[in-house]
């Protein structure tokens, strides 16, 4: 049994509280808000520690690890203070950007032996204890970020916490995890909302044009303004860094798209076009798979789906009738139509005998 | 019975024969090679008319409507020939662009009172007429761009036909098509292939950190350059436009982050980001849902699925059981682990009791 102390009870904290009770470790809470730690107690994530309410001096106890899980921007100070008041403790923050933290706690002259920093990726829309799930970090990414000073046993502390809660470790230096999420979260956010912007001046026989595409590309554009404001505030540097890149990307197609604008000829210009595109296929190949495996490549077996209670159930009783394993499905919306295209991704083996089996089923196969 | 000739016997022309041959048009059949349109007749996308296989003055025949399903950078030149050849057939064409043509036919003074453009929006990653479905066009939409001069009879006749072939017709007058298709289509493309342009320097530990939102965003990334390269050129004026805009975006945020990256207080630069998300959501607020109609909010159920076989089937009949009705479903797999997070959109109201149903009967509900 680990005694964990959790510091901030939003939904990250009170999500590990539930999460590392269910595994049977003593969790304590401790909140600045005296209500929202009540809260996340009553909900089952911990207990209330003995003057750790107050969060003075020598608590009374001694943690075997604390975790800080509070706003990014007082996360380096509540982290410096954690150090402070547990002397033999070690000590993590789950704040989504860590370059910041450390140079925080380094400018105060902490000693970092006994801190390792990490990120769960397991937001949600919501926050607050009362969001709090006790699987929020099953099956999901936590990267740890230690620095030169971190003792090795804080590492595998907080490896075998978060593994007990169900989340894949990995490790990488604070530098290059906020570099990895400028490239792969932070930038891609901007991208979305920048493009989805665009469509607001459009009038409706406009954007009734849009398909899977534009809907896959602007999905996560619906984000929240205020917590997304902060992420990137946090992570200014190496966001500022990828998307000047972008930008010189783009600029690069604007001028090829400006030379094919004025000349039928435009020698470079499709060359220019096309090296965006290819350069996009490259970069796609790199996203990992399923199960954090190297891209594998599925075929899509397309079904049209009437659009009446109980048709996906049908559907997959006769994939399971026919065997075979599915490994991504989306649902697309016809416009206007009643009905739906099944886009259902299997291995290449099993793509022809499950579109045999379906349309020996009566289901007709789209495009 | 409408007699429809069409010229170009590729997916899109193809598929069109066999649509319109099921719904008992009388379809005649032209290629450039004589193989493809052979090969489209085997495949029952209609007949080689008599002396049509060389294009040659008057065709012997006289069809109600010609569809010209060429490769865009031709298109205005059939369009012009085939109004000469049948003149009094109505003329439309098929291309994913529509100023050019209608340019390209006013620079050789074609006279436009029968023809009608139109653009279905209805490709496919394959090509050719083997590439050929009947339901190709089935709920997609078919837009139609007649000009001032277009006889109304013309943009009566092309309605017809595209519905006849369960296609959703709007119309757009060509510039007004082309702007829309700029910030719907060829804009996200390039945004997403150059967002996943950016992932191509990461290591592999970097890229282990993508999300689902990166998936999505970047899905359309795997696109074809060739294609693309000729879309995008094709309508350069009309992307350069958007794209230019999205740039500019794109750069005060670059600013914001500049500034925040030397100076903790940065006065306004908050402002920026969080302007530049909202105004993604104001954006992402007007791409319509399902069925053509204004965007609806579903309530999200999301459910814990393990990765063996039939657990899919075995989901989606639990949901029958329950009688919920399914809007939309996408799976999303876990990093490293075992098991994927199924999440399935339905109406608010009938959230909770699907809810509810799946943890009777043994789901576990995620996040």
């Amino acid at each position: 049994m680990t005694q964990v102390h959790v510091i901030g009870t939003g939904l990250l904290g009170t999500s590990l509280g539930l999460a590392l009770r269910r595994v049977g470790d003593d969790v304590t809470l401790e909140d600045i808000s005296p209500t929202h730690a009540a809260l996340a107690r009553d909900l089952g994530a911990g207990r209330l520690a003995e003057s750790a309410v107050d969060g003075d001096g020598d608590a009374g106890f001694e943690p075997d690890l604390v975790v800080v899980a509070t706003p990014p921007d007082v996360t380096a100070a509540v982290v410096a203070r954690a150090l402070t008041r547990w002397p033999t403790a070690f000590v993590t923050d789950l704040a989504s950007v860590k370059g910041a933290v450390v140079n925080g706690l380094r400018a105060t002259g902490t000693d970092l032996t006994r801190y390792c920093g990490s990120h769960p990726m397991a937001g949600r829309e919501r926050s607050g204890a009362v969001s709090g799930r006790y699987d929020l970090f099953d099956g999901r990414a936590w990267v740890l970020t230690p620095t030169e000073e971190t003792d090795p046993a804080a590492t595998v502390l907080v490896t075998a916490v978060a593994r007990s809660v169900g989340a894949a470790v990995s490790t990488l230096a604070p530098e290059r995890h906020d570099a990895a999420v400028a490239a792969v979260s932070h930038v891609p956010q901007l991208a979305a909302s920048l493009v989805a912007a665009r469509l607001e001046p459009l009038d409706d026989a406009a954007v009734a044009l849009a398909g899977q595409g534009l809907r896959d590309v602007t999905r996560i554009a619906a984000s929240d303004p205020g917590l997304w404001t902060q992420i990137l505030a946090g992570n200014a540097p190496a966001v500022r860094d990828v998307l000047t890149a972008l930008v010189a990307d783009l600029e690069r197609v604007v001028d090829a798209l400006d030379d094919l604008s004025t000349s039928t000829d435009a020698p470079g210009a499709r060359g220019a076009l096309a090296h965006a595109i290819a350069a996009g296929n490259a970069g796609h190949a790199r996203i990992p798979g399923k199960h954090g495996a190297a891209p594998t490549t599925y075929t899509t077996v397309r079904v049209l789906i009437p659009d009446e209670p109980g048709q996906l159930g049908r559907l997959f009783a006769h994939i399971g009738e026919i065997g075979a394993n599915v490994e991504e499905f989306h649902l697309d919306h016809g416009l206007g139509q009643a009905f739906g295209v099944a886009e259902i991704d299997v291995v290449p083996g099993a793509a022809a005998g499950l579109g045999e089996g379906l349309t020996e089923r009566g289901w007709h196969l789209h495009g």
